[in-house]
């Protein structure tokens, strides 16, 4: 059975010596489910490879403490090892780490000062639909009933409130085919995306203040795709555009944005997903980021507080890794961090 | 047994209704080896699905009369119908006239004015490599020997001179990867592809007379490729372009050519095909100009003269198909028009 009153650190290197690739964290789930449920003060519920584990104390205010038991795919970069302070391995900073503080704290804080749900899930680094905070949401809602939500993605430590929304659209341009032998019979649409492109080069992204955070915008070309044969004029063109708004737009006004940015031209929306307001001036937020200390900071890209601010949950991102070494083969983490991570936790569930 | 006196329309009907899309004339050249066999004054080889028939009168001159047997893929119009007079149906046009033409004159011009070689080919519609005449000037060049080449290509029955050359190649910019939520830490390479596109936008085509004839050049997008994932900023992206060349170039001055226009950016050179001078000022040339009339234009699309002027063979296109009409679903071919040019060459080869 998995000791989760270990030293944070030790415990972090024995989960991620647990391979749960996306998909495939049954093995992981087992294990915490196991543990979570020999805890007396604990309520526990499954669905598919995502834990629940709630306690009921009566108290008027409930908080939610999250992480994800998937990694991205294992890079021959398991098991873990330790050099010094550093701990190496897959998922050691996106986001083992961050479950660690939360399996040791659901087993070590039996008489916590509020109300709290652990929530530990799978599939987060693929597809929305796989996701399991997703099915929860869906199938489970009343599980994750809260009133502030951390999730302990890697942050480096600080608090990054909120999130920044994401869209995608196809911006088109039409032409007419011709034979490239007699080109002028023809009207060639990939040299007719070059507006567009003028577009996005002269574009200046918006540095917004949301709740006291700053913000940083961004609109990019991902991709582009045009051409019928090396022989013939192409009657198509078509820019992929990935636009990154502050959660001071909805999802309307962004797709406004876009079709301002690009008028004259054929918009069409592929992938839209709204962000999430920093919700740092909910009382109970004010609490976590008076015991955890540091500047907060805006989140710029998206993640899963996006899905707790749609359910109405204030939510922030908060983790021991530093997110810049997320899915890179040589990921590792502070395990120093970890323990101070640990107690600035320990410091908010417990005075 | 087909019966190549027949009328030339009747005989184009005929030949139309043997299927022979590419890669599939066997039924129909064995069709044409077995006629040719039949007549005395020939002389008749065969490789692969290609037959060539000579006459051995001699002469200190010949030429080469040429038509491909293949057709692009049948679009539910076969059989051939005639209506007035137009004969519709797949390959009426591209090539089956003036391989009917060229069959007649075979079958019924036994003693002509200066040997003759009929090239009846595969393969023309697909891939250099499958080309049987490509073929044929590699294992048997000796077949091939002549003063002077008529293609019998769709020309609308006038002469058409030389081809142009065709070269292929892929300007690339390159960027730095970097997550599309912090676009700033990267270099987009899509966004990058604007100058080239501008370049483009900006050319201005040649339009060279070349031995009387004035050709029309066009440098042209015909491809544009860029993109990781959604949520990346793309770190290359590459434009396929295709320049169209008069044949006063070589391929070495057309690509110098092409590396000036985008000069600063990467350039590979994915495909050439040289073009062929109009020839023609040669003798032989002349008289089958007086013979036919009008007034010969430049060739714009590459065509397989091309070929013949790598063997230091002159070439002309002629033929009695509209070439605006090739590769169409409604491809069709005039009557009289076949029967023009048929005069045309009689009159050629027996005066």
């Amino acid at each position: 059975m998995l000791d989760l009153t270990q030293d944070v650190g030790a415990l972090t290197a024995a989960i991620v010596d647990v391979e749960s690739v996306s998909g495939a964290e049954k093995a992981l789930a087992d294990l915490v489910e196991q543990a979570l449920r020999a805890l007396p003060h604990l309520t526990v519920d499954r669905s598919g490879d995502t834990v629940v584990a709630r306690t009921f104390l009566g108290y008027g205010e409930r908080v939610l403490i999250a992480g994800h038991l998937d990694t991205v795919p294992v890079a021959d970069n398991l098991p873990s090892r330790v050099e010094g302070d550093l701990l190496y391995g897959c998922g050691t900073t996106d986001m083992k780490a961050g479950v660690a503080v939360a399996l040791k704290l659901a087993a070590t804080v039996a008489a916590p000062n509020r109300d709290v749900t652990y929530v530990f899930y799978d599939c987060e680094e693929v597809e929305a639909e796989r996701n399991g905070l997703n099915r929860v949401a869906r199938d489970h809602a009343d599980w994750l009933a809260a009133d502030f939500a951390v999730l302990m993605e890697p942050t480096d430590g600080v608090i990054e409130g909120g999130c920044q929304g994401t869209l995608r659209a196809d911006v088109t341009v039409t032409g007419k085919r011709a034979h490239s032998a007699r080109s002028w019979f023809g009207v060639n649409a990939i040299h007719g995306i070059e507006p567009v492109l003028a577009r996005l080069n002269a574009y200046e992204a918006r540095l917004p203040v949301v709740d006291g955070l700053q913000y940083h915008e961004g609109l990019n070309a991902v991709g582009i795709r045009g051409g019928v044969a090396g022989n013939v004029i192409p009657d198509e063109c078509v820019v992929s555009v990935n636009y990154r708004f502050a959660p001071d737009l909805s999802i309307e006004q962004a797709q406004d944005h876009v079709r301002e940015v690009f008028d004259g031209f054929q918009v069409a929306f592929t992938d839209t997903a709204p962000g999430a307001r920093p919700g740092l001036t909910h009382p109970v937020a004010a609490a976590f980021t008076t015991a955890v200390g540091g500047t907060p900071r805006a989140k710029l890209g998206w993640t899963d507080v996006a899905r707790f601010s749609a359910l109405g949950i204030p939510a922030v991102n908060y983790g021991p890794g530093d997110p810049n070494l997320a899915h890179q083969q040589g990921e590792f983490v502070s395990l120093s961090k970890i323990a101070e991570s640990e107690r600035a936790m320990l410091d908010w569930l417990r005075t």
